[in-house]
């Protein structure tokens, strides 16, 4: 069995930057010698997130909207409260969206779709240092 | 270590359609030998998803429904001005909802619950052909 | 390869509650005797969910908040038709927020970050027991 672990460093823009990481993970799985297995993605962080999308400009506009609806920018969260943060929208979001997926990969190429990218999202309020690690199981 | 996997493809229904595939992850366990591990479930594609729920007609209606509030199908989407296209609210459904997710087996048993059964989602405007890879981990 | 499996028992509110279940990881990743590779997390029943966050006071409130907006606890759902049920709300937010999660780990340590705790989610109308399985892979 082999195990690989690759972490990488995002510099990410603020209030859902959003970067496609699919290229690392081709990556990963080739330095890990594997030829079948799955790449586990892993987003750092509570306000962060990781999902699957087409990578285009126009879908960048349109998720932020989409999770505009169920954690708005302009209401009181219980969160700034407790800590006197104003981020409680980003933690929101990262706990519905999700920090993890796992992508499986057959003789060393990822089954993603043709339009299919992995990406990392920044959902807090400032741009920042992402981190995510990727790690691939597999023979 | 044992890495197997199953191809399954499935002809789905627009806007949402729904089928249970928790008979082929079953079957991938049986087929792949081992004993204890995880399958990991993913669909190919950025406008379907899969997830777990109790398989029944009423919420094959409340789910879509849900998903309707953060993407709605009357609003305008900064998607179709890139393509042409006229599926926004399908791209953020899916990356929302998720393309990835792995389910635990012990002595050849899948852990879902009783009434809990994995589902693959066309989330797309029309009917389509639509592909899930389970890739077996285990030994 | 090493497999091991690790299932916990919760004594859970209704209406979302949340529990922090990273000790049981760390736990189960200690107890299997390997150094590096993924804790597959499973929350088994179609009205529970897993997810991460920063386990805070604040943050509890916030989320039920946001289950809210796209699953309202004031409309009718069509589950409750097929079975006489009540808790169609709970099913719906459970397929959205997923019941499954993977998170690596390197030296004996999970990734997670300083804020970011795994939780459990008991989405459904009454206080209950739930069962999660971790399902450790690695060598």
């Amino acid at each position: 069995m082999i195990v690989h672990t690759k972490r990488i460093s995002l510099d990410m823009e603020a209030e859902t930057g959003i970067q496609d990481i699919t290229r690392q993970l081709s990556e990963a799985v080739r330095e890990s010698g594997a030829k079948n297995g799955v790449v586990c993605v892993f987003m750092v962080g509570s306000t962060g997130a990781v999902t699957t999308m087409e990578y285009e400009p126009g879908l960048k506009k349109d998720i932020p909207r989409a999770l505009e609806v169920f954690a708005p920018s302009d209401i009181p969260y219980e969160h700034h409260k407790t800590w006197g943060d104003s981020n409680g929208k980003s933690h929101v979001r990262s706990a519905l969206i999700g920090c993890s997926l796992s992508v499986p990969f057959v003789d060393g190429i990822v089954v993603l779709g043709t339009w299919q990218q992995v990406v990392a999202m920044n959902l807090d309020t400032s741009a920042r240092k992402r981190e995510v690690v990727l790690q691939v199981l597999g023979e």
